[in-house]
């Protein structure tokens, strides 16, 4: 129990009246790459998109088709293509694909479906393999519907499935919620920067979802940074159906901000899987910025730090060479005093008034580069905002990985 | 010859005047690390520094020697230990390096000494070293001066040395252009981005040879990034010492334009060496932006698209994964139709009006890929402003360079 949720075991499985199922359609060799979430009942919903000024058609689709009712009751989703890039051709599969999730599976309207799609950009999508498939999946409902399916079904270079849930309560009715995502490269913060999709069998309208998905958005997926590069394709959806017979929340309810709790941890635990499991990371590093005049140049020094090459590539060779930290605050626009400035990592002082940190021999910092996990505290010394962001380390696998991928 | 000036072989060996020489101090392990550029008589001089917030001790002590004499007649480099964050100690160290060389090549003031320094950020300089070398280097002048050594001896990671040269004429007389330069990693824009010394035998007063610099340097070393770092110890500086007996040059001389064009050549050429010697570099890589509402717009294109890990790590894979470019320029804040967005690689188009070119077989992009340089054009479509940036592919070398340095 922390601040009023549960963490529970399983992902979406336990969201009542939520049914997820992943298989393979066959745009993708040997792997899952098609999913579906289905609510037994059309549900209040939001959603949070990519802010690349290229957008994809599904990105598109689920905007419009959300605007217009509030409501999902299907999300569609693949793998392996992005239909990115792909014009008026891609905006009528994407369309299609929407109303071939309405019609399989008996909806009133095809704007309760979101689609969504990741993979290489440019193709076109095999409408006939996702056709089949959704035919596929819905034989199999609800008997071969297994959300974990769907965690691996919307993978593309992740190497895990990423689900989380929890549960709290609402008028003494017990209440879950729960998600999924997907992102291991084209990670990078301002925006969803992923596939993420979360359900909630509470009852909570849908411009309150939004707002709540925003604040949690915000301090998870916002704060992450693989390489920088931020995808065409991105979305978090949420849905809330009431199926769990809980009274509807408002956001003035003190329930409410219990379901923003429950809410900012699982976007915060999924957002840190995904930069667990970035393109060849091999060790999870917060860079925590503090002292400065105020956010915006806490952010960009905290940025810029989190996508230094040289910082993340001296992560990788566990190599306590601060000075790229300091370089990479020096270049990143925030003010600060030279002659204050300290770094902290994993507790021990690396830098001291701009200067290396006396007492701490090379064999300490080396020590604590070697763990998995790497805190890296700057302390600009000129105010008292401060920015934190997650990110991982530069190794070989991230160049093997991008160099050979479309 | 081109516009007024010839290129010639060799480097500041055939400047008049002009003595450079580099040998081993034993700061670094069996490689040269010291070298001096000496002038028989004060030059003129003037410089551009690292815009980095942190500014290494040299660069302080360089800055302001040249505010208080306008000229230069040694300037001494080291290279292995940056002297950069080492505080009070740090400024008196640079301090005493330009006072030693003043006092062992005679000079009548301290002032008239440019220092620099290059590599591990926070440890001190080994003074006795320095000055032991500064010796030795006094020992064999000039017999044993070879500019060549110099180039050698300001290496880091650079794997080649870098001099060029040219020479024009003034007024009928003969008078030469050369420099030489090192950097390899942290290479970003927006500054002197890394060490670079040029020399001249014409004379040429001090407040224009800075505005000439300033220029030549905006459109070089300004547009070169192999991995987004800025270092806090970068400079260029040029002399002219006069010593080819031409008459002096003014800025509204017609000889000053032709000064100025082998001066951009000379540093285009040096900026260029230093991203095809990228660490870990295989290709050249020239982004060139066009159709810009204005040229910040383009500018940051350029450079998003420069600096995308994905476009960088698709490069060196030779994959013609051009979803990558488009979507860095999605991210990248400047404006442009997303259904108007052409991208062309070495002459083939890839993306016409946002979508993949039709015409155009994945053999042929493929092939294009494969070539050693690589120039991708992006036209945005809403203007008339462009910006060029140069680059490198991104490698398992870099990687493996970066992550054991210190």
């Amino acid at each position: 129990m922390r601040a009023g949720f549960q963490i529970v075991e399983g992902g979406l499985d336990g969201v009542l009246g939520i049914f997820a199922g992943g298989i393979r359609c066959g745009i993708k060799n040997k792997r899952r790459d098609l999913a579906v979430i289905y609510s037994r009942v059309p549900a209040w919903a939001a959603g949070v998109f990519t802010q690349n000024q290229i957008q994809a058609a599904p990105v598109t689709v689920t905007r419009n088709n959300l605007q217009k009712t509030k409501k999902l009751q299907l999300v569609v989703v693949n793998s392996g293509v992005a239909n990115a890039c792909t014009g008026k051709k891609g905006l009528e599969d994407a369309e299609r694909m929407a109303e071939l999730g309405a019609q399989i599976f008996d909806l009133p309207q095809k704007e309760l479906v979101g689609v969504a799609s990741t993979g290489v950009i440019g193709e076109f999508l095999p409408m006939d393999k996702i056709e089949q498939g959704l035919l596929n999946l819905r034989n199999g409902f609800p008997e071969q519907f297994f959300a974990h399916d769907a965690a691996l079904a919307i993978m593309t270079t992740d190497t895990v499935p990423k689900e989380h849930a929890c549960q709290f309560s609402i008028g003494g009715q017990e209440v879950h919620l729960a998600g999924i995502a997907k992102g291991s490269g084209m990670i990078r913060p301002n925006m969803a920067t992923m596939l993420s999709f979360l359900a909630c069998d509470a009852e909570i309208e849908s411009a309150s979802l939004e707002r709540a998905l925003k604040i949690a958005t915000q301090q998870s997926f916002n704060r992450i940074t693989v390489d920088g590069d931020t995808s065409t394709n991105d979305m978090v959806l949420i849905l809330a159906n009431g199926q769990s017979g809980a009274h509807p929340i408002k956001e003035s309810d003190s329930e409410f901000s219990t379901f923003q709790k429950a809410l900012n941890w699982l976007t915060g635990e999924l957002a840190r899987d995904i930069v667990r499991d970035g393109e060849g990371a091999t060790k999870f590093v917060k860079v925590v910025v503090k002292g400065g005049k105020n956010e915006e140049e806490a952010r960009k020094c905290a940025y810029t730090i989190a996508e230094s090459p040289l910082v993340k590539t001296a992560c990788f060779g566990e190599d306590p060479n601060w000075g790229r930290i300091v370089a990479a605050a020096g270049r990143s626009g925030a003010k600060f005093d030279p002659n204050a400035l300290s770094v902290i990592v994993n507790g021990v002082s690396f830098v001291e008034k701009g200067m290396g940190a006396r007492g701490c021999s090379r064999q300490e910092m080396k020590a604590v580069m070697r763990e998995k996990e790497i805190e890296v505290v700057v302390n600009l010394g000129v105010g008292e905002q401060g920015f934190e962001v997650w990110t991982c380390d530069l190794s070989f696998d991230y160049v093997k990985i991008n160099s050979h991928y479309s």
